[in-house]
């Protein structure tokens, strides 16, 4: 499976008697394609990222259920699969949450089916009503990881990006590289050869030069949570994305599920920063960038605040300031499962 | 020689029979002093990047024209071996007038002692001009490399940083660490830490981010060329720094000394933008981050517009917007060896 395919990112897929995935772990270096054919391949695929992105291991986990129903004749062996597959990384909302309701359908395939073409669903309706802010032609900027590795789906920016491509717009990408731990880089170049669009990596602090001289017309970026002002958390380095994105007069997007929108939050200003390890900093992979004595500050995110940006891409549509009511309003709105469900009766 | 000595950083010196040189190839891993003791040594270290920095480059040539003249009595083996020195790195503009100027002398070691001087006078000029700008106490952000690595004194930007906190200013430096080469985590840290000066690395997309939150008064930075309208061309991610100085109204600084304005420089339109290879935004030494076959923008360098910058700090003083007229104001002033050869006198 070579990297530039142009072929449709298959990130997790259901085979029968086993679980295909892309290997993340071997990115950028190749694109392999593994195969869990058991609750412990589930297990160490989660825990080691070889599966990632919250999304993707929720998608993944259900799977993953299903591959322990047909493997387990037994409830007791059955549910203690789950219970493992459940446990891989107790941080993951989207994973506990999935393997929870695969565990309680009547058809664990089916359900686990149902969770991959909600993901697809969410994603393919982002990337339309995103794809609709993005011009007909120029460039298009975005930061970090967000699509079919993160999500199994599309993706939320980056399905933004490959819709309007899909569309038959002539966009041009630049990635952000994304430090300390180079997920632009590393997995977004990889996305977008899959998807074929024409995509150049940059150096994180090269994105404001590529704004002034490189026909950058739009920003999108993903979220990792969203305030009910706008205030939006998100990989570090986004901030300074949109800063330079205002200075230059480039709209800047958040394209994000609804379920990214944390309702009981009033502002940005409750958001918590997660810090991470110095040496990530430090080190770039395997290679040892500065002394490993020197204290180094790594937040794993931002947080953007609403008045910088244009507008955020969820299913439902593109939510515009003032955020205080169009957020809100997207909180009343039915669930979109219900709304698929709908759409194929 | 421990990277924390507090020390300061002895670049470059004259050991009577040898030069002495921190092997900035082994940095940041060791700080290692290493001996020239012949002209092949000498062109090799150049060569190598083992001595970089333009202004360092020239110093360290200067003093091995003085170790060519002490190892060569016949003028031909001399005057081939000075030749030798001067072509080590064809573009270095320093590494040649230091070499000519020292060949020209009587007393070689005494014309490269004073070279080696006047870069050091001139350094400490900036230095104490620039420590005005900086607050008492509280943070100031740099970006890339401009301390004694770079030019054999005390550095242009972080020679501001390092006179602040040797007047007793309460200090804290955010680094980025500037890829793609990383000059930042590389060098500037290891700088800091001889000065004795306290400091965090921070990624580059963090430093929007580290302005918000950690109480930065100031950015400091050096430069590779001023037009005379105050349109500074530096390291990738300077103009993105500036940008996000402006953005929090922190004052944002340039250090150079005036034989960086280039006086016939209308504006910043017309500085041509190096472009370097993609490997270096692909890879960080050994590691690689990126398919191999993406396409990356790699510019080595950007203007960051002089309505950005509150001041720029050369060895004359502090010029001050409008640079339309403190810029050309300082082609007139006499030649700052001249005066240190008055003040000695």
């Amino acid at each position: 499976m070579p990297i530039s395919a142009e072929a449709p990112l298959d990130v997790v897929r259901w085979e029968g008697d086993a679980i295909a995935f892309v290997d993340q772990r071997r990115l950028p270096l190749e694109l392999i394609e593994a195969r869990a054919r058991s609750v412990d391949d589930v297990v160490e695929a989660i825990a080691t990222l070889a599966v990632r992105g919250a999304p993707c291991i929720g998608v993944f986990g259900a799977y993953g259920v299903a591959l322990a129903r047909r493997l387990h004749a037994a409830d007791a062996a059955f549910a203690d699969g789950a219970a493992r597959i459940r446990a891989a990384r107790p941080t993951a909302v989207n994973l506990a949450w999935a393997v929870d309701r695969t565990l309680a359908a009547a058809d664990q395939l089916a359900e686990a089916r149902a969770i991959h073409a909600e993901q697809r669903a969410v994603d393919r309706a982002i990337g339309e009503h995103g794809a609709a802010l993005l011009p007909e032609c120029g460039s298009v900027l975005t930061h970090c990881n967000t699509g079919p590795l993160a999500t199994a789906g599309e993706g939320t920016a980056l399905g933004v990006i490959i819709a309007a491509h899909r569309a038959g717009k002539k966009l041009h990408v630049y990635v952000d590289e994304t430090r300390p731990l180079l997920q632009g880089a590393r997995l977004t170049t990889v996305e977008l050869a899959a998807a074929g669009v024409p995509a150049t990596l940059i150096a994180d602090g090269a994105a404001a030069l590529a704004m002034r001289t490189k026909d950058v017309k739009a920003v999108v970026v993903g979220a990792d949570r969203i305030a009910t002002n706008g205030d939006t958390a998100n990989k570090i380095g986004t901030y300074a994305v949109a800063i330079a994105a205002a200075h230059h007069g480039i709209p800047f997007y958040v394209a994000a599920p609804r379920s990214t929108i944390d309702f009981s939050l009033d502002s940005g200003e409750g958001i918590v920063i997660e810090e991470r390890g110095a040496d990530e900093v430090r080190r770039f992979g395997a290679a040892q960038s500065a002394p490993l004595d020197v204290p180094a500050f790594n937040p794993a995110f931002d947080v953007t605040p609403g008045h910088l940006i244009a507008g955020i891409v969820t299913e439902y549509g593109v939510a515009r300031p003032p955020y205080r009511e169009s957020i809100p309003e997207l909180a009343a709105r039915p669930s979109f499962a219900a709304l698929l469900a709908l759409d194929t009766r």
